[in-house]
C-alpha cells in the first residue's frame, strides 16, 4: 500500500465523519434542528416556460364544452349546464353507452341540441383533439384525471378537471408544466370552494374580521361505506374500493384544504412548507364487510392498506396551520369542519354553524346575530347567482356556482378562481400525507408548484369584470 | 504508518459507512421506514421497585390532609372539602399569608376545626414530615409539583397534585420511580375525567356502545388572555404566562387527554407510541398586550416562544389516533373537544354535546333521545354522587366529584382511578410536544412509564367496593 493510497484511505475516513455526525445529531435532542425532508424534489422550470399565477387567456364568446366521465358528477354536470348561459356541450364520452344516452336526454330535456358521442376507453384522446372544443370537463375516475388534463392542454384545451386532479406528485408537476408551457387554464373543480358559508366566510376574512388568519381545519368526514361495497350502481367498477385497498394516508383531501387554502391565501403570499401524517388501523371496512357479506366473505378478508381516519398538519411559511381530516369508514355525521381562527375571530361549519368574533368572542353568536352577519357579508357572487343556484341545486348550489364562475370567468377573458397550482397543491397531500404515514408521520416537506412565483400577488381573487 | 494503523484505518472507515447509509436511506421514500425518534430514554426499574398498577394501600379510616397552595385551585378545594366526609385538613400552606387566613375562615364557616399554618417557602418540606398528615394535596403553581410530590412519598404519604403533575420527562420519571419505591399513591387531579357527560361515554365505551373505539380528539382551548396578563388578581406573580415565554408544544395537555385515554385504555391493554406536534406562530399575546398595555409597552415587545395553537397527534400500539390541541391565546369559545369514533358509534361534547350510534349514526340524535341516553348510561358514580356535587360546585360538580373518588378510595384500601403512570402519561405530552415542535414535527416516542406492566389489566376500572 503507497502512501498515496494511505491518504486517500484517511479523507475518505474524514469525509464519512460528517454524514455520521449529522445523523447522531438528529437523535440529541437539544443539539440540532431536525429538518422536514424534501422526498419530492422541485424540477427546474424548463426553458421559456412561464409562471400562469392570474393567467388571462382570449375570452370566448360561446365556451364549448365537452364532457367525459358521465358517472354520479358527470351527469348532474350536464343538468346544471342546461341552466348556465354561454356555454355548449359539443361532446359526451363515457365508456358506458347508458351513460351519453342519459347524459343526449338531459340535453334534449333542456331544449339543447344533441351532442357528439363517444363511448371508447380511448376515445378522450379523439374529443381532446377536436376543433371545436375550447373546454374538457373531466369528471371520470380519479386516475384518469391527470392524463386526460394533460392531453387536451397539449391540444390547446382549456381544462376543468374533478377532485382529486392528480394522485402524485409526478401527475402534480404534469399538470403544472404542461398548463405553463401551454398556458391553458387548469382548474379543480373543487365546488367547495362555493358553498355559501364557505364563500361568506373568505368574504370575512378577507374584510378583517378575523383578524390575522392563525389556524384552519378542513376535513372529508362522510361514511361511504354503502356506496364503496356496493357492486351494483356504486362506482364504476368499484373503483373507489380499489383506491382504500391499495393506499393509506388523505385519499381526498380537497374538499376541506380548498375553502382554507383560499382564505389563507395559500400561494398568494403564503405557502405550504411541511407536513405531518397519522392514520390509525383500518377497523372500518373489515367490520361493514364482515356485516354486510358474512365472516368468510372475500370482502371480509381483503386487506385494506386505508386506516379509518387519517389526520395531516401543515404548517404554512408564515406560521399558520392548516389541520386536515379524512375518514370514509366511520359511522359518524357528515363534516368538513371549515373551522377559521384567527386573532379577532373565529368561525366554525360543522358539527353546525358558529361565529365568535372580538371583543365578545367566548361566546358564539347568537343565531339571528350570525344570520344577520352571515347575510351582511354574503359574498358578491352568491348575491350575484345564489338564488338560481340554489334553485338549479347541486350540493345545494355550489356545483351551478362554480360552473358559472367557470364559464364567466372564461367568457371574459379572466383568471380563473382556482389556478393549476390550486390543483397541485390540494391534490398533492395524498401522496405527501401517504409517505408521511409511511414512515412513522415523519414530517415531509410540500414542494413549491409555483416555483418562487407564489409572491407575486398578496391575496386570492375571485375576478369580476 | 505500520501495517496495522492502515488496517485500522480500513476498519474505521468500513464501520462509518453505516450510520451514513443509513441516513441517507432515510431520505429515500421506500426505500426504508423512517421511525420515530427515542428522545428520552426508558432508565431500568430499580432493583426491588414494584409497579403500582392497581396499587391497593391500607385503608384509612379519615384520610388526614395537608393542602400546599391555596390560590385558585387549593382555595375552592377547601370549600370542597367541608363538604366530603371522612377527610380531615390538618395543615394549610401558602407564601401568601392572607390566603392561609382565607381558607381557616373557610374551614370556620364550614364548622371544621382549624388547621396548622404554614407560609414559609420551604414550608412544604415541614408539612410532608408531619406524622399526622396520611395525604398532601398539592395546588402549588406548576414548577413544584413534582418536587412537593416526590418528597411527600418520600416521607410515606399519599399524594394528590394538580395538573400538570410533571413538566418534563424527567420529573414524569421522579414521580414513577417514587411511587414505585415507596408504594404510594401519586393521583394527578384531573378532574376532567369526572365531567359527567366524559363519565357518560366512559360508561357506554366500556359497556361496548361506540365498538371499537379508532379515534379521539380532546383540547384545551380557553382563551386565557384576560388572566396571564393580569398583574394583580391573576396568577401569583405572573408565573403562568412565564410559561407562555419560555415554551412552545403543548403545555398543559392534560385536561383533554385525561379522558380519551381512560375511554381508549390507555397503559390498561393499549399504550401511546408516538407522537407528532406542530404550533402556529405566536400572533395573539402580542396583538393582546398592544391592546391592553400600548404599541411601545414591555409587554407588546416581548418573545414569547408559545404559539398560539398547537396540534398533537399521538399513535397507539393498537392503531389508534388521538389528537390533542392547546390554545390559550386565540378569541374562541372554550372547548375540550372530548370526541369518540368507533366503529359503531359517535360522540363529541364541544362545541355541543352530540351522540350518533349506529345503525343511524350518519345523523346526531335528537336533542331528548341524546338526553334519554345520557341517563340511561350515567356513571354509576355520578348516580351515586352527582346531585351532592352539583350542590357543592367547582366546574359543574366534577371537582367534587373527583374529590370523593379519591377520599373514597383511600378510605376503602382501593385502587385510585388515576394513577401515577397516568400522571406521568399526560404531563410527559408537554416536554415531547415541545420537542417535536422544536424539530420540525419530528415523529418522537413516548416512554412506557409502566415499563411493560401496561398489560396487566386490560381496562380501566373506577373501583368501589
Amino acid at each position: 500500500m503507497g502512501k498515496s493510497t494511505i491518504a486517500l484511505c484517511i479523507i475518505a475516513f474524514l469525509i464519512s465523519l460528517a454524514p455520521f455526525s449529522s445523523s447522531a445529531q438528529d437523535n440529541n435532542y437539544g443539539e440540532t434542528t431536525f429538518q422536514a425532508r424534501e422526498l419530492f424534489e422541485t424540477p427546474p422550470r424548463p426553458e421559456g416556460h412561464q409562471d400562469v399565477i392570474e393567467l388571462r387567456c382570449e375570452p370566448l364568446d360561446t365556451v364549448r364544452m365537452a364532457v367525459i366521465g358521465l358517472g354520479m358528477r358527470g351527469s348532474q354536470a350536464i343538468e346544471r349546464y342546461n341552466h348556465i348561459e354561454g356555454a355548449k356541450i359539443v361532446a359526451l364520452c363515457d365508456v358506458v353507452p347508458e351513460k351519453v344516452e342519459q347524459a343526449q336526454q338531459t340535453l334534449l330535456d333542456g331544449g339543447k341540441p344533441k351532442a357528439a358521442t363517444y363511448t371508447g376507453e380511448e376515445d378522450w384522446k379523439r374529443i381532446c383533439e377536436r376543433d371545436d372544443v375550447d373546454l374538457v370537463y373531466v369528471c371520470t375516475h380519479w386516475a384518469l384525471h391527470t392524463p386526460i388534463a394533460v392531453y387536451a392542454m397539449e391540444q390547446g384545451k382549456h381544462v376543468a378537471v374533478e377532485v382529486p386532479a392528480a394522485l402524485t406528485i409526478d401527475e402534480c408537476w404534469q399538470l403544472v408544466n404542461t398548463a405553463e408551457r401551454t398556458q391553458r387554464h387548469c382548474m379543480q373543480l373543487e365546488n367547495c370552494n362555493y358553498d355559501f358559508f364557505e364563500m361568506a366566510t373568505l368574504n370575512m376574512a378577507q374584510q378583517g374580521l378575523f383578524g390575522e388568519i392563525v389556524h384552519c381545519e378542513g376535513a372529508y368526514i362522510h361514511d361511504l361505506r354503502w356506496l364503496n361495497f356496493r357492486e351494483e350502481g356504486g362506482y364504476w367498477n368499484m373503483w373507489r374500493l380499489k383506491h382504500l385497498e391499495k393506499e393509506d394516508g388523505n385519499t381526498y383531501p380537497t374538499h376541506g384544504l380548498g375553502p382554507i387554502s383560499h382564505l389563507m391565501n395559500i400561494h398568494r403570499g403564503d405557502k405550504m412548507e411541511y407536513l405531518v401524517s397519522m392514520s390509525t388501523g383500518q377497523f372500518g371496512m373489515t367490520e361493514y364487510a364482515k356485516e354486510k357479506f358474512g365472516e368468510d366473505s372475500d370482502y371480509a378478508h381483503r386487506d385494506y392498506k386505508k386506516g379509518d381516519m387519517n389526520t395531516t398538519l401543515i404548517k404554512t411559511h408564515k406560521g399558520k396551520t392548516i389541520l386536515i381530516q379524512h375518514d370514509v369508514t366511520s359511522p359518524r355525521p357528515y363534516s368538513r369542519i371549515h373551522l377559521v381562527s384567527g386573532t379577532d375571530g373565529f368561525a366554525r361549519k360543522w358539527p353546525e354553524k358558529g361565529i365568535a368574533l372580538e371583543p365578545n368572542a367566548h361566546h358564539f353568536l347568537p343565531e339571528e346575530k350570525m344570520d344577520s352577519l352571515l347575510q351582511k357579508y354574503e359574498h358578491p357572487i352568491v348575491k350575484e347567482v345564489g338564488k338560481k343556484a340554489k334553485e338549479v341545486g347541486g350540493h345545494g348550489g355550489m356545483d351551478f356556482t362554480m360552473d358559472y364562475r367557470l364559464i364567466y370567468c372564461l367568457r371574459n377573458g379572466l383568471p380563473l378562481d382556482q389556478d393549476v397550482y390550486d390543483a397541485a397543491e390540494w391534490s398533492s397531500i395524498i401522496q405527501l400525507s401517504r409517505a408521511s404515514v409511511e414512515n412513522h408521520s415523519m414530517p415531509v416537506k410540500v414542494p413549491d408548484f409555483t416555483r418562487g412565483a407564489w409572491k407575486k400577488v398578496d391575496k386570492v381573487q375571485y375576478y369580476t369584470q
